[in-house]
């Protein structure tokens, strides 16, 4: 079994990615999209980020064998609602959020007894919008798929299948372990990120023109996080609260231990902490998660500008 | 007046950079360096980063005009008391360290009477060590220079011709504010980042593979910066506790502010922070401080790896 149309509800950064990455590596496969923004809509006409653009969710997702929701997490109750009674009885049903203990809830109220398989390509840039998406975004990226149990394997399987002739690498994992994981190495670094991005643009003492001018000793790369979509981080926070919450907690308590060694002026207690974070970079780039080059190869900000 | 002849004490990837940049930009410009390490100075000889790499300090410095400390800020001391008797006269002496009021304090308790001029490029990678530097490094960088009460106008103006010379845009800046401003923009941001990678590499719950794995989402950005020099930041911290936990404490507060907003589902109160942040980036990249492509240009790791 392998889809043969896919309807993608939201045409974003994510949504149009896939609609792209589709026409790229599966050009058999007939595309539908839609998005509550007519605006959205016409740029991803525009654009072909889909086959056709309906002017309606159900118009949408009518022949589908696949739906794919790529709306925030707060927005995926109301736009499964809105598909419902237009939904063929087969199609199998997924998204693309953060979180998953949330989204396979809001679904399943919103869809009782159809084929829900969330999954979570972790993948993305700072940028969103119709205009945002590219057919690579996915290439050598991962895609953790939280299949409820019982979950038919044959449909898990054609989904699989999917993500990864879309270029992922596709991981199966428990919806509460993937909302643990992502709190960690997704949800507490944008948290971070909001917040000393924040911290800086409120100073008195320091001003704005300054921390921008001399944000290369370390700022701007926190800049780029706390660029992405205000709407889409706000649902994630919300939807997984209990284990963002749980991970903040850990991190305040190794911040307030380097503080206190700051003010007492413990040098050996900085250094240990220090020397023992630069293996974890040296892994990642090893795993081909990360740019080897200096800086992320930056370049382009030399020339000119 | 112009610097004819140039010593480096320290060739990590800062004094490697300037040897380097000064070949390329001021060919006429005599260079001599010297490292505490004998590995580094035989490394700085077979890639030539200085014309002369000498066996110890005073001899690198013996007929400098310009003497550049290249070292951790808790060794500019030491370095500094090491060439006192072999320093000329009317040498110039500077360094590139990241804090400026410390560093103003050790080297004149050093050396006093000398034109103690010191400077702070703010530019530099993750990388540290003799095989780190490169020329361009500070193309189109900021290079703040915090020269004291009464310092002698031509030999500061000399100083600035050197940096404008190897790509740099210069600022002149008192030490105090200068140590408050890179608080925020550098010191704070690099303390965050080696919290949250230390927290990470420390979980039960979620294996450390598993970071590795899904790093994509947020948290390899922060790993870049963490894997930066132990020694260097250790001091960095030591050496402006003051401005440091000033711009701790109001990040704590501000972490504090969203964490409760997270906590009690105020999803407005994170909208609106989450929406003002969005601004300092585009402002960065209009600035021409950071590379406008989206996820920094990141290409390396999606081919192959």
């Amino acid at each position: 079994m392998s889809f043969d149309r896919v309807a993608i509800i939201g045409l974003g950064l994510l949504g149009g990615s896939i609609g792209l990455a589709v026409r790229e590596y599966l050009p058999g496969v007939v595309t539908t999209g839609y998005d509550l923004d007519p605006a959205a809509r016409a740029r991803a006409a525009e654009r072909g980020l889909v086959g056709t653009v309906s002017q309606t969710a159900s118009e949408a997702v009518r022949d589908a064998d696949l739906v794919i929701f790529c709306v925030p997490l707060g927005a995926m109750g109301p736009a499964a609602d809105e598909i419902a009674e237009a939904l063929p009885e087969s199609a199998v049903v997924s998204d693309v959020g953060s979180s998953k203990q949330a989204v396979v809830n809001a679904l399943t109220e919103a869809l009782p007894g159809r084929t829900i398989i969330p999954a979570h390509p972790v993948a993305g840039t700072e940028n969103s919008g119709a205009d945002a998406g590219f057919a690579s975004l996915f290439q050598n990226r991962w895609c953790i798929v939280t299949p409820p149990e019982h979950t038919d394997l044959v449909k898990l399987s054609a989904l699989v299948s999917f993500w990864e002739a879309l270029g992922a690498n596709v991981e199966i994992m428990d919806a509460a372990h993937h909302d643990l994981v992502l709190a960690v190495t997704s949800h507490l670094p944008h948290l971070i990120a909001y917040t000393i991005v924040g911290t800086a643009s409120d100073l008195e003492s320091v001003t704005r023109s300054e921390v921008i001018k001399y944000s290369a000793g370390g700022f701007r790369d926190f800049t780029r996080i706390a660029a992405s979509d205000p709407t889409m981080w706000r649902d994630v926070f919300l939807s997984n609260k209990e284990a963002v919450l749980e991970m903040l907690q850990r991190f305040t308590e190794d911040l307030t231990a380097l503080q206190r060694s700051i003010r007492v002026g413990d040098g050996d207690a900085l250094f240990d902490h220090f020397a023992r974070t630069r293996a974890i970079r040296r892994s990642i780039i090893e795993e081909g998660q990360d740019d080897a080059r200096p800086d992320f190869g930056r370049t382009d900000h030399r020339v000119g500008g």
